[in-house]
């Protein structure tokens, strides 16, 4: 982590490990980070390095939300051994590659969360999640970028 | 409203009534804390407290757009009790609860729009949005976050 | 472009002209513009000034991921004279046109990414695109704001 004293911003490498498609939740580690760094107001961003699973910040409460969602998306998204995919023509890593891909364009790779009073300004109900999109166990890195 | 004097950023909460599905614009709104804040060249990050409802820049000419986004997503995610959506499972708070999670992991929760020579740098037809996606009426945050 | 000296932001506008849908890729120029502010940790949003087109970080890799991305939204939100959209209302441009604002709502208005030892923090397979939703040439603008 670089120093996050006067004006410089903070910046660190979250690394997490996925086991298969679904949400890994990591709200207390990007909190923990901009609570550290000291600030009373500023702009915490996060940052995934891959285009194959993605950001997202969803109910914490109810663990039917996320599987619900990774269930949509499965819908929304075939694999390509679907004959709805059969126009897909980038196959080379299996039929979960492709729509892994697809996932990751239609939800972020890229969010901001302000920080008031020292804090990161989520609401109520709102994790932070890696949505992994791929069916085999990934190494994932999140970059977080801290401001004034 | 903390203060944007010298390098410190300037950050409010918008608050938003909403009375059913549909898109709730405050670009003014926005303008106006930019605007006020006096910076020459910055950047204005929005976030939205809820996982419910989203953010959307949109057109903001032709109200028939804004009926047809509605309309697009209402289709692509129908409420609970219609029959493509019988794999649901969280169900707890009425037809459109679980459909609202599900359009708020399809679009912002946090942009970010560059103020340029004072003012925010956005397109001629491009309007600040609150999309809602619950049926009865919310009292709906949006934090803005506007740096140097 | 406004100067980096300092604390003070460094912005620019990008130019890119269009010639029917898919993706243009820009990763280049926008690297350069970090590259030359000098920044060894910092923040590049990038914003797009239009309602029709939309930013997206994709695979850079096989060229066969842009067709089938390009392919999956052509049939998610197909053109305006497809039977499935006849509840459109907003058709003044032609048949690509209110479709274009729908997958401008699906896709990123604004992307932030890290700079890091004075370099984007892209993955390695990571690329910066234009997505162009429409039919016929444009000229698109990206607002490039670089703060530390």
């Amino acid at each position: 982590m670089s120093g996050a004293s006067g004006k410089a911003p903070a910046q660190t490498i979250l690394c997490l490990e996925t086991r298969g498609p679904g949400l890994y939740e990591f709200t207390d580690r990007a909190a923990a980070f901009a609570r550290q760094a000291g600030l009373k107001a500023g702009l915490l961003t996060l940052f995934v390095r891959h285009t194959s699973c993605s950001l997202l910040i969803q109910e914490n409460a109810d663990p039917d939300v996320q599987r619900d969602l990774a269930a949509f998306f499965r819908r929304l998204v075939p694999h390509a051994d679907d004959p709805r995919m059969d126009y897909l023509v980038h196959r080379a890593e299996g039929p979960d590659d492709m729509p892994a891909h697809i996932k990751a364009a239609l939800l972020p790779v890229s969010l901001s969360v302000p920080v008031m009073d020292g804090r990161l300004a989520l609401g109520t109900w709102q994790g932070l999640y890696l949505f992994e999109h791929r069916d085999r166990p990934h190494r994932r890195e999140i970059v977080l970028h801290l401001a004034a």
